[in-house]
């Protein structure tokens, strides 16, 4: 059993590790800012005495070390998740996700805490011409701030592994779909529908290529690796090895609300500037270590639009 | 004709630089912290007047935004080039490096400057299995903080390409040797053999694989395609097609000082935790463009010797 430090513990997938954590028997301290992440994502474990909960923020690198105290491993979950909106603030990129997880390592490592998982994403292959993309396909250019800052990420972690004796776990995923999910196009579509049930509009022209992976399919491949870290310093695609369109998408999430809007698209490949058309990885790796996803995508869109029926209150405390 | 801001104008690579530009008819604007840029290295372009000094940071936002007034293509050269201490200070690459350069891609952005050159390093590469290492070798691990920190700085800068229409060229080199150098093996040797011209002490075992560019030629190669920047975002090896050991750099360096010291290696195979232990670039898209290095490694190490000989007062001004 150990001590577990969750960056954005109250986040979407932050929330959804902690109880797991806590139901292995380990200790768990959250660390969130709140300003993406929800109180109420926490409160049926706030009361469990292996639960810690710091209102604390990464860029405040005193609160940092003094969370470090006892910690075996660092879950870094934390990050600005807004990809769509990047270019209209370009440097929140660079202080919430490339400078925190600087001071983040630095506060492990001042403090002799020396195992890490972090959350990156398959957008940090740009617009790869390998697909499905493999970890060590070729060196990528970058097409979002979002992706750049993981990319930051990613090196700096690596280079605390060498320098450092670090060990590091990186996960690139696809888009993580599931209970507590606010953010992206289901959460898009399924608030659109609250608001006019006879009309839905979408960016890009509908065929855009999209791979989603539950969240405790996700949870459960980082899991698997945390038992066993890397000897230095590991990276993993995460994802289900198929792929569905924005239509696909848009039509069980009618399915599941039993509606039928008019569709309206904006037209164009990309939904948005920098918006990968097509992000579907190779999982071959993680796979041969026995981890299968067991939700597909449609059943994984429809569980998120049960939660976000069930859970109207998020349309109320997020921009989506 | 026009008007090119050099980051780190005063530096190694940036005052070989801006008289190759105002040979050119360009007008040039040099910020330099002195940090490591000498003014010795631009007194003697200081009275042209097509040369303006700027004694700025970088981590200064606003004398950087006063500094794009008119300027049409920014060159990058400015950095935290410190590889092998990286560990003793590693806020350094972070502010120096990747703070820095987004402060300047900021600057650029709302003065609307649309064109960046920015020199990069082959160390981004890591540890590659592919030698030579072509430009999309497999997506690398990074083994140090300062190639990881010029790994976000080109994740950047792509970014702002992609996002906000800037025009980017990124050019990954291997060492770099000539006139005004004053950092690495070469000027660790002479150094030493300044004090001591009967023993010389090298770490590895000397059979470390290097490869290394003149100076003169690097520029060469960057004025080719600033010439014609690419239309996005593109990135250039930039290298000899030949390595050495630095045992043979050793010798050449004792024949040209008329020196034969006794050797002693620390052994191991890295110089030092993060030392890639060969760096060797497949060069072939810059050369498919008809450049051509007209200086040998050996060549090039001689011309360094000379500098250094010929300009000891670096040696009291330069750690080394």
């Amino acid at each position: 059993m150990g001590t577990y430090l969750v960056t954005g513990g109250a986040g979407f997938i932050g929330s959804n590790l902690c109880p797991r954590l806590l139901e292995a028997g380990h200790k768990v301290v959250c660390y969130d800012n709140f300003s993406t992440g929800q109180r109420r994502y926490v409160d049926h474990i706030i009361h469990n005495a292996n639960f810690k909960l710091i209102d604390g923020d990464l860029l405040d690198r005193e609160s940092l070390v003094s969370a470090m105290d006892g910690v075996d491993i660092v879950w870094h979950l934390a990050a600005n998740a807004d990809v769509r909106f990047g270019l209209e603030h370009p440097r929140k990129d660079l202080e919430q996700n490339t400078i925190a997880t600087h001071n983040l390592l630095e506060a492990m490592r001042v403090s002799g805490v020396k195992q890490v998982i972090f959350s990156s994403t398959g957008s940090v292959y740009g617009e790869s011409q390998v697909i499905p993309t493999p970890e060590d396909a070729p060196f990528p250019v970058q097409t979002s701030l979002y992706a750049a800052s993981k990319l930051a990420c990613e090196g700096m972690i690596s280079a605390y592994c060498e320098g450092y004796g670090f060990k590091g776990a990186v996960f690139r995923f696809v888009s993580i779909l599931g209970e507590g999910y606010t953010h992206g196009h289901v959460f898009d579509f399924v608030k659109q529908l609250r608001s006019d049930p006879e009309n839905l509009y979408a960016l890009g022209d509908g065929y855009q290529k999209k791979s989603y992976l539950y969240v405790q399919d996700c949870i459960d491949a980082m899991l698997l690796i945390s038992d066993k870290m890397p000897k230095k310093f590991d990276v993993y695609n995460l994802g289900v090895d198929s792929y569905c369109t924005v239509r696909d998408s848009i039509g069980w999430i009618c399915d599941r609300l039993g509606l039928k809007p008019k569709l309206k698209f904006s037209g164009g490949k990309r939904g948005w500037v920098g918006d990968s058309p097509y992000i579907f990885l190779d999982t071959g790796k993680i796979r041969s270590l026995n981890w299968i996803p067991e939700l597909s995508i449609k059943k994984a869109v429809e569980k998120t639009v049960d939660f976000l029926t069930d859970n109207a209150w998020v349309f109320e405390t997020r921009e989506g």
